[in-house]
């Protein structure tokens, strides 16, 4: 049996349990996991489609040859001298799902093609794919363990080279360009590059920039890139010199937040008792206010993706989840403190992908 | 007056024409032309909403520092450990769109955003931006124009970088790590390098792969980047050594489709005015059935955007619009050729960006 077939058979298997008549995905990272591909994603509407009785495919004209390498599914196309309806309306024939009346949307695909789809089945009511393909997403097999492990094992040479490059005066996007650099060589694409410097590090987003590194910064480094298909996400801290007044006990608490979060973890627990004692952590030190984001997510095809550790997330853990471990403390206009892990979930706990320790990595300045 | 501000009041001006009660846009390129910038786009909802009373974002807490060193407008926050629905309540009536009768919305927004939007306004029937933020997009302005012209002379030296560089057993991949290399060596964000060799040109959508050049393979190269936050887009033909037989003959009929396109071109004609003699061009010659897509595309803040120059579209061509021409002829098993030009229309007709020929690059074998 295929992994497309295995995965098909156990997405059925998911909407017999929720009573899904149909799962409609567009050219993203749920139709990547489902079928091994995904076609060219642009304005132009694109549909996997499964029923009980079959699946095909809404294909753009234009994508059906480079796509048929990759699938033997049907493909319903149409071109771009005519509107996708008619091909829509076939293709929702051809498995028996015109008349479907609870349909599963894939929630990253762009709203016109969604609305387009439910204009089409105007008595089918929606839910996103939570409880069917996220639910099977969450949990990976020893194969996307192992090549999510080289993945991470990638990211933590990058950061290697980033402790190894810091110097007062390089800019923000200096230190970026080493990090994208390591990622290039290694044959990884890098994903995202945040160093946020001094005061920027108290941006949980921050937009890596032209900011010169200097003598007392704490710099958050938070980086991913996609190797072998799949991502990686790291977070440390590095000091440029002597770290900022007051920075040791807020590195610590949030180090505290961490382990706490990694002993909470185990199977069965909901992802919020796993939020819940990073946050307490956190709140009985007294910085509460400044941890302004959920603990963690998951991470596989996507780089966020379910179980989804937050404050108030009901989701049982499973063996064989992937996610983050990430509190943080946000001190505006002083620094931000983040250490972040990436985690599977084994029987007796979380296994770590990193090697590299949480401490504050001082560079000679 | 701001260019948001400008931007704002056009807006308003076409959402009373249209009778338009609110416009909301994610994260994405409709949000970045309105007002400069988009946060960081994930799973989180984040909308900004503009009615005639007024304009605001919903956003995640977790972006609201970083984003406000970009805009003034309100933000209406929801953090981690909440759902986002009270903010967007509260962001609907700040702007007196809690009754809003009639809604557009932004068609690439994800499905989700969209889907809780509508939930929450019940009564709204939904369009997309075609005729308001779509509509202005459309028509650009001159500093917008010598921006794009800076990026496409970019890739015209990435062009002549692969054409120089192809020769026989180098890989598709490697010809396109050429042209990103020398994407970056000028600043440029590499957004696609199709490099489509032999038979792997009559797919036009082909993903560059391992496949290597040989003589007498006809090579389509379609390349773009970002560059000053604008894209790029051109296709040339290269051949390694002697092209393959009766190329020479499907060139000249693609050369005379794009020249029948850019003559009908003209402010005040429809769109479908102008695909419609480039495709009568190649399907008198017999072709019809090879080309397989569109004349062109809008080309702005995104690659592909608003005006379509389809079969069938009735927009209608003003002064001032960037699109592209570019048909093709993609024969199975053989060859692909396609000739992309991206033009401004002036009042008097196009005006090509490129300054390169049309002609196929024969590299010496």
């Amino acid at each position: 049996m295929t992994e497309t077939a295995t995965r098909l058979a156990a997405l059925r298997e998911k909407m017999r349990q929720t009573e899904t008549d149909l799962v409609a995905l567009g050219p993203g990272s749920h139709m990547q996991w489902l079928v091994g591909f995904h076609p060219h994603a642009d304005e132009r509407p694109c549909l996997l489609l499964v029923s009980e009785a079959g699946e095909c495919f809404l294909m753009p004209a234009l994508n059906a040859e480079g796509s048929r390498e990759n699938t033997d599914i049907a493909f319903h196309t149409w071109s771009d001298d005519e509107r996708p309806d008619a091909a829509l309306a076939a293709a929702l024939g051809a498995i028996g799902a015109d008349k479907a009346k609870s349909v599963v949307l894939d929630e990253t695909m762009r709203a016109d093609f969604a609305l387009r789809l439910l204009g089409a089945l105007p008595d089918a009511k929606h839910t996103f794919t939570g409880e069917t393909v996220g639910a099977l997403r969450m949990r990976k097999g020893e194969s996307e363990f192992a090549r999510l492990k080289t993945s991470a094992a990638v990211a933590d040479r990058a950061l290697q080279k980033a402790f190894a490059a810091i110097k007062p005066g390089m800019s923000e996007k200096e230190l970026a360009t080493v990090i994208r650099d390591h990622f290039a060589s290694e044959g990884a694409i890098p994903l995202f590059t945040i160093v946020g410097s001094g005061p920027n590090g108290a941006f949980p987003h921050h937009q890596t920039g032209e900011r010169k590194l200097a003598e007392g910064d704490a710099v958050v480094i938070d980086i991913g890139a996609r190797k072998g298909g799949l991502p990686s996400d790291i977070t440390r801290m590095a000091a440029v010199g002597r770290p900022p007044e007051g920075y040791g006990q807020v590195h610590t608490i949030v180090e505290r937040a961490v382990e706490a979060a990694l002993a909470a973890a185990r199977p069965g627990v909901k992802a919020k008792e796993v939020d819940a004692p990073a946050r307490r952590v956190i709140s009985d030190a007294g910085y509460g206010e400044y941890f302004v984001h959920r603990t963690g997510h998951g991470l596989g095809i996507d780089g966020h993706e379910p179980p989804y550790i937050t404050a108030t997330s009901e989701t049982v853990l499973e063996e064989g989840m992937v996610f983050s471990i990430e509190p943080g403390i946000y001190i505006p206009r002083r620094f931000g403190i983040r250490l972040e892990e990436i985690v599977i979930l084994r029987a007796d706990g979380p296994e770590i992908f990193s090697s590299l320790p949480r401490d504050l990595h001082v560079s000679g300045a």
